[in-house]
């Protein structure tokens, strides 16, 4: 399998992926060994983060950024993973990418891994990282992260791509009174997208209030993500978002950001993970551990309470 | 100030909440050692949470219930944890409570403790379960925890309290939209206030609204919450919901509920507890300990990735 990756066949690809989703101890074991593996081949992508409201075009926002790149050069990679609303909890189905992206499904330089819409916090999966982490294995340069507007999963997100992309719709007003304080925060580009059909006008006037409201909540002084208009549908004005992009990202290698934040987002990979498993592992205990059980009873009892149990038993670990 | 608080004198009592909310290290091993002293003076009360969204009245119904409840039995005393919207973080008004609840703040029988509104979980502290022991080793047989309807707060509160309230507007449809799904899941009883001034036909309107929505959700045949018209205002009803309250305990304390109830919510906390300390003691290892550096610094060289790092790690910890 790890060979198959390695060159990039799709069945490998699609076969590591879904053993990363497996919640079955012995297949986690198998991933574990398979991304330590893999790791050194990591790492040398773009990874873009594009979010927005249900609605706002993602889909065909990501057709159009990725035909635009593969046109216009022929040495990239995508790998994406987008949200699939059509599909059950496994595997996702082909037929709605096929629908949605009917350009990107069918490339032979493009792979598309859906996850499903129907998990936790807006199609992110806990595995993601490790997703994007495979299919740069495989050779994918560019990886596009799609995630719906819910709010957690726009941080979670952002905590795992190199440049943050948020669609607006052209009716702003409403629009923003609709997403969460906090997430506009996290954009590094904001594209009003549809902007073609009669809205043009309105897709100007929202990039303008969003200009304001960014003012407004980041300060005058500071620098401001840039706010762009374009039509994905018509495939207008993708050209400067790519720029915008690969702007952002010379910037970032150019000012040390770009190593220190993923640096920094590893780091709390690994603390993530670390807690994760320690729940995970405080779980098991509370069925089997005779001193946790010991506690417990104590507290039940009234003779002591939970927060100074806890610390004993904290104190007691030592690693 | 142990002897002070068995006594229910007020000055030690709030000087121990003030002990139980400081963040300093030793503070808290003086707070956890006076929770140890007081826990085989806990849990003989009832808990009673209080939530609904903001201006649905939720301190003058505080005050109604606390005043009846007061009024037709001599023998109970009432700790309330008010939310206090006028408070910084530190301390809070005692003027807040003086308009908000003028006749509960002044009766000797009854302890109010304002939680600063500004903290995080719309009022809920992580104190906030261990105030209510120190309250009730202190003499108060019914415990009021009003929390604000945000979410995450009315999950947190109602895993702390024996019977749920869940306020709401006579203008039901609309507000009905405004709650998150789930939290009116969460109510054990269902009070439509308000019910005054030209709004009674709204508020039994709201009633069959609620009825029926929880009729689709929880199922027809299942059993359904209380729901009942109230004015707060006026003083009206009153006296059916502090029925409705003594109905559930009952009914709760007969099938064993109550107590099942309350064992399930200690083992929580436990492992809530458990899980807070482990997270910051693995806050501190991040800055200290030299292996979980070096697993950090193989996961930045691409050398392993770090869930199975964090295996490894999670798995050298014995307990």
């Amino acid at each position: 399998m790890i060979d198959g990756i390695k060159i990039g066949n799709r069945r490998c690809l699609g076969k590591a992926l879904t053993l990363l989703e497996s919640k079955k101890a012995t297949n986690k074991h198998q991933a574990n060994q398979l991304l330590d593996t893999l790791m050194p081949l990591t790492g040398s992508s773009i990874r873009i983060g594009i979010s927005g409201s249900p609605g706002v075009g993602k889909s065909t926002f990501i057709e159009a950024l990725g035909r635009f790149i593969l046109e216009n050069n022929t040495t990239h990679r995508i790998g994406i993973l987008a949200i699939d609303p059509s599909s059950p909890l496994k595997g996702g189905s082909i037929l709605g990418d096929k629908t949605r992206m009917p350009y990107l499904s069918a490339h032979p330089k493009v792979f598309i891994r859906p996850i499903p819409s129907s998990g936790i916090m807006g199609g992110v999966s806990p595995h993601t990282r490790e997703c994007i982490l495979v299919m740069e294995s495989a050779g994918h340069n560019i990886i596009l992260v799609e995630t719906v507007g819910v709010g957690q999963s726009e941080y979670t997100v952002s905590s795992m791509v190199d440049v943050f992309l948020f669609l607006q719709h052209p009716n702003a007003g409403d629009e923003l009174q609709g997403i969460k304080k906090g997430i506009l925060e996290l954009a590094d580009i904001i594209a009003i997208n549809k902007s073609d059909s009669g809205l043009e006008k309105a897709a100007e006037q929202a990039k303008l209030f969003h200009l304001n409201a960014l003012k407004i909540s980041r300060g005058e002084k500071k620098h401001l993500p840039p706010i762009l208009c374009c039509s994905a549908l018509h495939n207008k004005q993708i050209d400067l978002i790519w720029k915008a992009i690969n702007d952002f990202i010379i910037n970032q290698k150019k000012s040390n950001n770009f190593l220190t934040k993923r640096a920094e987002q590893i780091t709390t990979w690994f603390e993530h993970e670390l807690f994760e498993q320690l729940h995970s592992k405080i779980n098991k205990m509370a069925h089997t551990s005779h001193i946790f059980q010991q506690y417990l009873n104590n507290i039940l009892l009234n003779k002591q309470c939970a927060s100074s149990a806890a610390r004993e038993l904290t104190d007691m670990i030592k690693i």
